[in-house]
């Protein structure tokens, strides 16, 4: 059976296809519940799926945690983004000496018969935008250890340390230790 | 047929009973889902309400709007206060000279054919936390014009002169036109 990823991201699925090799995209919009609690939004979006897929399938949610602020926006980055742009949340993150922030991806699989989650993440902090604007929160998260934001990196440099791929080799470990 | 209040604070039902009279209390818990612009959780939460409710009935949302941050955190105000205490948003607010923000409560009722808003608004400022602590962000919010925060007023003097009471007041206008 095809593993899925359920994810209307086509730069997700690549990066995905990547590592797991054999995946499916459905491309389905779930409602996201508002919850500051990523695994809980993932579980409500997985169990909106199991009404209409079956077989096994996967979501992710990839968040800004920014520890001045207690963790926010966390998965309510979307909106942080869409009221303030970068730049704003960067001026917001400012008001503390401490500009530390975590980059994580949760991952959430299902056979159906029961949930499992798959962590990544990637220390760094809050600057003030640097590079190509095209991608959230790039432009203002700084990797601890490098001198790029995620946005002045290649994808290539940026798919290499990221919180996606240490989620989706997590995924792929336990797929493997099943067989 | 009477209307019905869906919520689950008792003391917005009071205010509601107080103003419109004749009202029911329904306590269901609704989904909210993640959004920045109330009317589509409210419209949400209405819809989900019609799947099991006859009749005519309302649910709202108050929330505040920090100008500053563009009108964060608006609906999300309950994930900064449990994230970052009044305290937190006092001092979020604060990396600009501009406190402005405003206080907006948003009815929305139906009675199952169409769905009509009510909006009530105060503006004010964001102070550091001042008075009881006992109802969200009412310590952080003074109302324009006044020398009390919402907390250090007592319940009659916030009520008198609050977003909530504008709105349902509105409600009740619209209500009355249609005898």
């Amino acid at each position: 059976m095809t593993l899925k990823f359920i994810t209307g991201n086509p730069n997700k699925f690549r990066e995905a296809k990547q590592i797991l090799g054999n995946v499916e995209k459905i491309a389905m919009e779930l409602p996201e519940i508002q919850e500051i609690n990523a695994k809980k939004i993932i579980e409500y979006k997985l169990q909106e799926a199991m009404k209409t897929q079956k077989g096994e399938f996967f979501c992710e949610d990839t968040s800004l945690y920014i520890n001045s602020l207690n963790g926010l926006p966390g998965p309510l980055i979307k909106w942080f983004l869409e009221s303030m742009k970068t730049e704003g949340i960067y001026r917001m993150a400012s008001f503390s000496s401490d500009r530390s922030a975590t980059a994580k991806t949760i991952i959430g699989y299902t056979n159906r018969n029961e949930i499992r989650y798959f962590e990544g993440k990637i220390d760094g902090e809050i600057v003030a935008p640097k590079g190509e604007t095209n991608f959230g929160w790039d432009p203002i998260f700084l990797p601890k250890g490098y001198m790029k934001t995620f946005a002045q990196m290649t994808p290539e440099e940026k798919n290499e340390i990221s919180m996606r791929k240490k989620a989706l080799t997590k995924l792929k470990d336990y797929l493997e230790s099943r067989k």
